[in-house]
Protein backbone atom coordinates (compact mmCIF):
# COMPACT_ATOMS: atom_id res chain seq x y z
CA UNK A 1 0.00 0.00 0.00
CA UNK A 2 1.68 3.77 -0.95
CA UNK A 3 0.64 6.92 0.78
CA UNK A 4 -0.98 8.10 -2.17
CA UNK A 5 -3.52 5.32 -2.41
CA UNK A 6 -3.83 5.78 1.32
CA UNK A 7 -4.16 9.92 1.79
CA UNK A 8 -6.86 9.96 -1.39
CA UNK A 9 -8.89 7.28 0.41
CA UNK A 10 -8.84 9.46 3.48
CA UNK A 11 -9.79 12.22 1.56
CA UNK A 12 -13.67 11.98 1.40
CA UNK A 13 -16.08 12.06 4.39
CA UNK A 14 -18.01 9.36 3.89
CA UNK A 15 -14.67 7.06 3.93
CA UNK A 16 -13.83 8.42 7.39
CA UNK A 17 -17.48 8.60 8.51
CA UNK A 18 -16.79 4.38 7.71
CA UNK A 19 -13.96 4.02 9.35
CA UNK A 20 -15.28 6.07 11.88
CA UNK A 21 -18.65 3.04 12.35
CA UNK A 22 -15.89 0.54 12.26
CA UNK A 23 -13.88 1.85 14.89
CA UNK A 24 -16.83 0.82 17.13
CA UNK A 25 -16.85 -2.73 15.28
CA UNK A 26 -17.15 -4.73 12.54
CA UNK A 27 -19.98 -4.88 10.83
CA UNK A 28 -22.17 -5.66 7.37
CA UNK A 29 -22.00 -3.50 4.25
CA UNK A 30 -25.87 -3.59 5.27
CA UNK A 31 -25.55 -1.87 8.57
CA UNK A 32 -22.62 0.41 7.24
CA UNK A 33 -24.94 1.90 4.73
CA UNK A 34 -27.75 2.67 6.61
CA UNK A 35 -26.94 5.57 8.20
CA UNK A 36 -25.68 7.07 4.82
CA UNK A 37 -28.97 7.00 2.80
CA UNK A 38 -26.55 5.70 0.08
CA UNK A 39 -27.37 2.45 -2.29
CA UNK A 40 -25.93 -0.46 -1.37
CA UNK A 41 -23.55 -0.13 -4.83
CA UNK A 42 -22.48 3.64 -3.99
CA UNK A 43 -21.16 2.04 -0.46
CA UNK A 44 -19.78 -1.27 -2.07
CA UNK A 45 -17.36 1.36 -4.04
CA UNK A 46 -16.36 3.43 -1.18
CA UNK A 47 -15.53 0.37 0.37
CA UNK A 48 -12.85 -1.17 -2.25
CA UNK A 49 -11.40 1.99 -2.44
CA UNK A 50 -10.83 1.99 1.58
CA UNK A 51 -9.83 -1.90 0.77
CA UNK A 52 -7.79 -1.62 -1.73
CA UNK A 53 -5.76 1.39 -0.06
CA UNK A 54 -5.15 -1.54 2.68
CA UNK A 55 -7.34 0.89 5.45
CA UNK A 56 -10.25 -2.03 5.77
CA UNK A 57 -10.43 -5.66 5.10
CA UNK A 58 -13.58 -8.09 4.46
CA UNK A 59 -13.66 -11.88 5.67
CA UNK A 60 -14.39 -13.88 2.57
CA UNK A 61 -15.13 -16.98 5.29
CA UNK A 62 -18.24 -15.66 7.19
CA UNK A 63 -21.33 -15.49 4.59
CA UNK A 64 -22.41 -12.00 6.04
CA UNK A 65 -18.53 -11.01 4.90
CA UNK A 66 -18.10 -8.55 8.06
CA UNK A 67 -15.24 -5.35 7.03
CA UNK A 68 -12.94 -4.28 9.78
CA UNK A 69 -10.46 -1.85 10.36
CA UNK A 70 -7.25 -2.42 8.93
CA UNK A 71 -4.44 -0.40 11.12
CA UNK A 72 -1.25 -0.96 9.09
CA UNK A 73 -2.13 2.04 6.34
CA UNK A 74 -3.04 4.03 9.38
CA UNK A 75 0.40 3.39 11.35
CA UNK A 76 1.66 4.22 7.60
CA UNK A 77 0.33 7.38 8.72
CA UNK A 78 0.79 7.92 12.08
CA UNK A 79 4.76 6.66 10.96
CA UNK A 80 4.72 9.60 7.93
CA UNK A 81 4.11 11.98 10.65
CA UNK A 82 6.00 11.59 12.62
CA UNK A 83 8.70 13.63 10.81
CA UNK A 84 6.01 16.75 11.44
CA UNK A 85 5.67 15.98 15.16
CA UNK A 86 7.79 18.66 16.43
CA UNK A 87 6.37 21.44 14.45
CA UNK A 88 3.23 21.56 15.74
CA UNK A 89 4.55 20.29 19.49
CA UNK A 90 6.74 23.51 18.83
CA UNK A 91 4.15 25.68 18.01
CA UNK A 92 1.71 24.46 20.42
CA UNK A 93 4.00 24.92 22.85
CA UNK A 94 4.57 28.76 22.48
CA UNK A 95 0.76 29.17 22.43
CA UNK A 96 0.78 27.61 25.62
CA UNK A 97 3.46 29.38 26.88
CA UNK A 98 1.81 32.86 25.28
CA UNK A 99 -1.71 31.53 26.94
CA UNK A 100 -0.04 31.35 30.42
CA UNK A 101 1.59 34.62 30.18
CA UNK A 102 -1.51 35.95 29.20
CA UNK A 103 -3.48 34.70 32.06
CA UNK A 104 -0.82 35.51 34.18
CA UNK A 105 -1.47 39.02 33.19
CA UNK A 106 -5.24 38.60 33.41
CA UNK A 107 -5.05 36.78 36.94
CA UNK A 108 -3.42 39.59 38.71
CA UNK A 109 -5.90 41.82 37.10
CA UNK A 110 -8.88 40.21 38.16
CA UNK A 111 -8.02 38.00 40.92
CA UNK A 112 -10.90 34.87 40.78
CA UNK A 113 -12.83 36.02 38.00
CA UNK A 114 -11.47 33.84 35.31
CA UNK A 115 -11.55 30.00 34.76
CA UNK A 116 -8.24 27.81 34.97
CA UNK A 117 -7.27 27.27 31.23
CA UNK A 118 -6.10 24.06 30.47
CA UNK A 119 -2.79 24.16 29.21
CA UNK A 120 -0.46 21.59 28.49
CA UNK A 121 2.39 21.13 30.04
CA UNK A 122 5.68 19.26 29.70
CA UNK A 123 4.71 16.51 31.81
CA UNK A 124 1.15 15.61 30.16
CA UNK A 125 2.58 16.58 26.76
CA UNK A 126 0.90 15.37 23.73
CA UNK A 127 4.68 14.73 22.14
CA UNK A 128 5.33 11.42 21.43
CA UNK A 129 8.32 10.48 23.04
CA UNK A 130 10.68 7.83 21.33
CA UNK B 1 -9.39 23.66 6.15
CA UNK B 2 -10.84 20.47 6.06
CA UNK B 3 -9.81 16.73 6.23
CA UNK B 4 -10.72 16.63 3.06
CA UNK B 5 -8.40 18.79 1.51
CA UNK B 6 -6.08 17.97 3.78
CA UNK B 7 -6.15 14.50 2.43
CA UNK B 8 -6.43 15.16 -0.73
CA UNK B 9 -2.96 17.48 -0.72
CA UNK B 10 -1.14 15.13 1.03
CA UNK B 11 -2.21 12.06 -1.33
CA UNK B 12 0.79 13.27 -3.82
CA UNK B 13 4.51 12.18 -3.42
CA UNK B 14 5.51 15.67 -5.02
CA UNK B 15 4.31 17.30 -2.82
CA UNK B 16 4.84 14.95 0.32
CA UNK B 17 8.45 15.91 -0.89
CA UNK B 18 7.90 19.36 -0.89
CA UNK B 19 6.99 19.23 2.74
CA UNK B 20 9.92 16.80 3.73
CA UNK B 21 12.54 19.57 2.39
CA UNK B 22 10.63 22.15 3.87
CA UNK B 23 11.16 20.17 7.13
CA UNK B 24 14.84 21.23 7.10
CA UNK B 25 13.77 24.67 6.84
CA UNK B 26 11.32 27.54 5.11
CA UNK B 27 13.15 28.29 0.89
CA UNK B 28 12.12 29.36 -1.88
CA UNK B 29 9.96 28.12 -4.84
CA UNK B 30 13.22 28.38 -6.83
CA UNK B 31 15.08 26.16 -4.70
CA UNK B 32 12.46 23.60 -4.22
CA UNK B 33 12.20 23.05 -7.73
CA UNK B 34 15.66 22.15 -8.26
CA UNK B 35 15.65 18.42 -7.19
CA UNK B 36 12.41 18.00 -9.00
CA UNK B 37 13.25 18.33 -12.36
CA UNK B 38 9.95 20.33 -12.55
CA UNK B 39 8.89 23.75 -14.36
CA UNK B 40 8.64 26.12 -11.75
CA UNK B 41 4.90 26.87 -12.75
CA UNK B 42 4.73 23.10 -11.79
CA UNK B 43 5.90 23.08 -8.71
CA UNK B 44 4.25 26.81 -7.67
CA UNK B 45 0.72 24.77 -8.57
CA UNK B 46 1.80 21.98 -6.36
CA UNK B 47 2.08 24.64 -3.31
CA UNK B 48 -1.20 26.45 -4.54
CA UNK B 49 -2.70 23.06 -3.20
CA UNK B 50 -0.49 22.31 -0.22
CA UNK B 51 -1.27 26.78 0.69
CA UNK B 52 -4.74 26.07 0.33
CA UNK B 53 -4.79 22.98 2.47
CA UNK B 54 -3.24 25.07 5.18
CA UNK B 55 -0.23 22.82 5.16
CA UNK B 56 2.22 25.51 3.97
CA UNK B 57 2.34 28.97 3.91
CA UNK B 58 4.33 31.81 1.95
CA UNK B 59 5.96 34.83 3.55
CA UNK B 60 3.93 38.18 2.03
CA UNK B 61 6.70 40.30 3.00
CA UNK B 62 9.95 39.36 1.81
CA UNK B 63 11.03 39.67 -1.60
CA UNK B 64 12.12 35.86 -2.11
CA UNK B 65 8.68 34.82 -0.61
CA UNK B 66 9.51 31.70 1.13
CA UNK B 67 7.25 28.77 1.81
CA UNK B 68 7.36 27.40 5.53
CA UNK B 69 5.34 24.83 6.89
CA UNK B 70 1.92 25.43 8.85
CA UNK B 71 1.07 22.88 11.55
CA UNK B 72 -1.89 23.14 11.86
CA UNK B 73 -3.64 20.99 9.58
CA UNK B 74 -1.18 18.37 9.92
CA UNK B 75 -2.36 17.89 13.57
CA UNK B 76 -5.88 18.05 12.85
CA UNK B 77 -4.28 14.70 11.06
CA UNK B 78 -3.02 13.54 14.04
CA UNK B 79 -5.80 14.32 16.25
CA UNK B 80 -8.28 12.44 13.90
CA UNK B 81 -5.25 9.53 14.44
CA UNK B 82 -5.91 9.73 17.42
CA UNK B 83 -9.36 7.59 17.15
CA UNK B 84 -7.45 4.98 15.54
CA UNK B 85 -4.48 4.79 17.66
CA UNK B 86 -5.41 2.00 19.87
CA UNK B 87 -6.28 -0.56 16.57
CA UNK B 88 -2.20 -0.42 15.65
CA UNK B 89 -0.94 -0.17 19.13
CA UNK B 90 -3.39 -3.16 19.99
CA UNK B 91 -1.92 -5.24 16.86
CA UNK B 92 1.54 -4.63 17.86
CA UNK B 93 1.43 -5.28 20.81
CA UNK B 94 0.19 -8.94 20.09
CA UNK B 95 2.77 -9.07 17.05
CA UNK B 96 5.28 -8.00 19.45
CA UNK B 97 3.97 -10.59 21.90
CA UNK B 98 4.06 -13.41 19.19
CA UNK B 99 7.46 -12.29 18.30
CA UNK B 100 8.31 -12.65 21.89
CA UNK B 101 7.10 -15.91 22.03
CA UNK B 102 8.60 -17.26 18.94
CA UNK B 103 12.00 -15.98 19.99
CA UNK B 104 11.74 -17.55 23.41
CA UNK B 105 10.85 -20.76 21.79
CA UNK B 106 13.77 -20.37 19.14
CA UNK B 107 16.66 -19.18 21.49
CA UNK B 108 15.90 -22.53 23.52
CA UNK B 109 16.50 -24.52 21.02
CA UNK B 110 19.85 -22.43 19.53
CA UNK B 111 21.39 -20.58 22.24
CA UNK B 112 23.40 -17.34 21.13
CA UNK B 113 21.99 -17.76 17.41
CA UNK B 114 19.65 -15.40 16.42
CA UNK B 115 20.13 -11.90 17.08
CA UNK B 116 17.61 -10.48 19.65
CA UNK B 117 14.50 -8.69 18.03
CA UNK B 118 13.87 -5.28 18.84
CA UNK B 119 10.31 -5.38 21.04
CA UNK B 120 8.63 -2.46 22.03
CA UNK B 121 7.49 -2.73 25.24
CA UNK B 122 5.09 -1.07 27.56
CA UNK B 123 7.72 1.60 28.53
CA UNK B 124 9.25 2.46 25.78
CA UNK B 125 5.82 2.46 23.74
CA UNK B 126 4.74 4.02 21.09
CA UNK B 127 1.09 4.81 22.02
CA UNK B 128 0.36 8.43 23.16
CA UNK B 129 -0.68 9.00 26.47
CA UNK B 130 -3.67 11.25 26.89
Amino acid sequence: MSLDTTFSALADPTRRAILARLARGETTVQDLAEPFAMSLPAISKHLKVLERAGLISRSREAQWRPCRIEPRALKDVDDWLDHYRRFYDESFERLDSYLRTLQAGRSAKQPNKLPRTKVRTKESGHGRKK
